[in-house]
């Protein structure tokens, strides 16, 4: 049975997130319900790279689905697009996999973006899509405070409690924090993350913008591995998972 | 009596427009509720730079209300970013009016944005933002056409059937088309425009995008004067009132 891959962009304000779950409709539904349409009824199982939380968004998830017959990709990314509606998840790509190839276990690199809309005014805008900080921010002591937690640490100290990861262990690829406009956009990669690891690192280095502590003070928090001494969990509705790469990438149509 | 200048971020989709209107909720109709609320539970009458068409949504949109005693612009914008809630409607700044200062009749220059989300599968994050067009457009063409008509013109071609304005005369004083990544953002700019001009701009200037029309086309459709040989009336949706700016501005705060 054919394996394809696809490219997937949502809104993550309706779900209870990327996996199925009893009590809400979840991204993971959706697609496997749309998919069944062209797969004989049968709701395919899907896997994604990243099995984002309920109200985090996505510019470029990557999803697998294997169905019982071959359709051509670019039909496949047309009709899934057009089955998915009215929910907001739209189907950028769609490709054939390589043989062995998996949505999570072959990604190499995944990205996300944190927004934090750093204004007085509530917004109106991007309501939903940004975490609303009012005091001003420090870009600048947030990113130099970032850059003391790049590469391979125990990150305890940043993984939520129900984090079903075997080891804390991760290497952090980039975590650039910077000022646009109004925004304090926060861009993190890694191979892979623990469970809330990036909105706690959000969450902790705001102290750090909001000049409550010092820039040395993250790395404290890291080196501890003790996961009541970092911030917050930062909200969900300012995350965005922007993209997965592979080794070996699909056969993108 | 203080007379206050407010500027207004705001999402179209909810209302009927800046207007009040009997058919439904206006921004219009949001301030001056939350206004009265610092007003003795009087409603101030609010004016407008640009009365925006229902979906149409604004970055920078500046209306003015007198109220019956003066308060601190500070707290004015705060207590009416807080009574405009649920509702989409945040106040970026307010400030004291000049002397004879009004909101619609000082302005001097208005700019807009129009946002095309070209590419096949449909927006998830953007729906409700964006014009959704499938087929490649070609932004150089667009914005080729869009230089000639700059300046000067009688844009009868371009006005809505309703425009109630006496003259069809304005001046164009920016018209670029830029493609960012998946969109094409159209960003314009006047002293004032006819009702519908914008949006007729940008659905003939698609026509030239898609190459169904040359590059000369859009200039003799302005020459001909005649709004039925002009492209469609884009939708509302892709389109942001970013800016105003007067002679004399408001004492910010």
């Amino acid at each position: 049975m054919p394996l394809y891959a696809l490219t997937l962009e949502y809104h993550g304000g309706p779900f209870v997130g990327w996996q199925r779950q009893a009590n809400g409709l979840s991204v993971q539904q959706v697609l496997e319900e749309a998919a069944a349409k062209l797969n004989g009824g049968v709701p395919p199982a899907a896997i994604a790279a990243g099995r984002t939380d309920a109200g985090v968004h996505a510019e470029g998830q990557v999803a697998q689905i294997e169905l019982a017959r071959e359709i051509e990709p670019q039909r496949l990314r047309e009709a899934l697009d057009f089955h998915t509606r009215p929910h907001p998840v739209a189907v950028l790509r769609a490709g054939l996999a390589p043989p062995g190839w998996n949505a999570r276990f072959s990604a190499i690199h995944r990205g996300y973006r944190y927004r934090i809309l750093n204004r007085r005014a509530r917004p109106a805008l991007e309501d939903g899509r940004v975490w609303h900080v009012k005091a001003p921010l420090d870009a600048a002591a947030m990113h130099a405070a970032a850059q003391r937690l790049l590469g391979k640490h125990d990150f305890s100290a940043f993984r939520a409690a129900a984090c079903q990861a075997k080891s804390a262990l991760r290497t952090l690829d980039r975590l650039d924090v910077a000022r646009i406009g109004e925004e304090v956009v926060v861009t993190v990669e890694a191979r892979s993350f623990l469970h809330h690891q990036v909105r706690n690192l959000v969450g902790t280095l705001l102290e750090v913008g909001q000049g409550r502590r010092g820039v040395a003070w993250p790395r404290q928090v890291l080196d501890s591995r003790d996961r009541t001494r970092a911030g917050m969990t930062a909200p969900a509705e300012g995350l965005c998972f922007t993209f997965v790469r592979y080794a070996e990438e699909p056969d993108w149509a």
